[in-house]
């Protein structure tokens, strides 16, 4: 649309931004079953209308806060795929140990998967949750496949690797243990779940 | 207690199977939300209080039935470890879909992880029933470790190999697919997942 053309209101990103802090602050502080969309627009000083009308349900707006927290860690290759890998495992690791605590006393030991496990029986019942969920990990992912396949061209992985495969295990590996068998994760299992998925185990 | 000692009631183990004969039929049927423990007593003709006291919420009576599927699946060592984690995989992925389509249309052709994730965010809300799960899982994966460490004794894998790390990548990728990205699961992938964790990727 030209300079002099009619335009639509601007989105007030300020706005958004108010919005999408204070619902990560809340959703930190209360967890899933007390997060209050209502306590967000109060917080945000927006109307209630102007936030539903942008994010219909609680769970759209989670995915949207879970989204931005996940954009604010880098993916990059530097040269030393072993390094990279295991630097972008330990921020994946904090990030789910601090969904995971979200609305439980920071002493908690549990090893229960939290808000990590709601989102994902969110995205489970409401196919247009899901459907969020899904792009938002495709989005993030693609960044790590991109880091991979320079790993590939630069010969520190296997021509024939598979970033996607590979990828899965890597990942799968640390939500696999949140939110099925509840076995710990912390730095020295990242490193030896790179180490073994780097090194492959025929003999 | 010996012989001529007093005996409690013996548990009624057909009852129990009749119960969870039931229970499976109707979480197949109905899925996750519509699931009736009322329903299930009234199908195995027993008392509604007999079934309380032995699982005193829908989610425990869930986790036994999940328990019990699994159970049916055998997991043994015939030497030849590519083709074992193939065949036990593949096994887990039909039950991830049986599970996950419980109680929606067989043409249904969605990505939804249904059951498998209101399990998982069931036991991240309940203790109990989250430590139930996580004995389940113990309990079944003990088997798999056993197989590799078998498959470690005959020289088919590394010695250094840890068979824990080895099983969280190849279930967690189907974990992973199933509840976080949505990408599909099928024999194929199965293939490609084994390959890609026994070889490994290090040039």
């Amino acid at each position: 649309m030209g300079p002099t053309g009619r335009r639509g209101r601007p989105r007030s990103e300020a706005a958004d931004a108010r919005i999408l802090d204070a619902a990560l602050e809340s959703l930190l502080d209360r967890g899933y079953d007390r997060f209050s969309v209502d306590e967000v627009a109060m917080q945000a000083g927006v109307a209630k209308t102007t936030l539903y009308r942008r994010w219909p349900t609680k769970d759209h707006l989670i995915v949207t806060v879970v989204a931005r927290l996940q954009d604010s860690v880098p993916v990059e290759y530097t040269g030393d795929v072993r390094a990279d890998l295991t630097h972008y495992l330990g921020e994946i690791v904090a990030g789910l140990h601090r969904m995971r605590q979200a609305g439980r006393p920071a002493t908690s030991g549990d090893a229960s998967a939290g808000l990590v496990a709601e989102v994902a029986a969110a995205a489970a019942r409401h196919a247009d949750v899901g459907a969020a969920v899904q792009a938002m990990f495709h989005r993030r992912n693609a960044l790590v496949l991109t880091l991979l396949e320079h790993a590939r061209e630069h010969g520190e992985l296997h021509a024939d690797v598979e970033p996607e495969v590979l990828f899965d295990q890597l990942a799968g590996a640390l939500y696999y243990r949140l939110l099925v068998t509840g076995r710990p994760i912390d730095e020295a299992y990242v490193d030896r779940l790179v180490a073994s998925t780097l090194r492959g185990a025929s003999a």
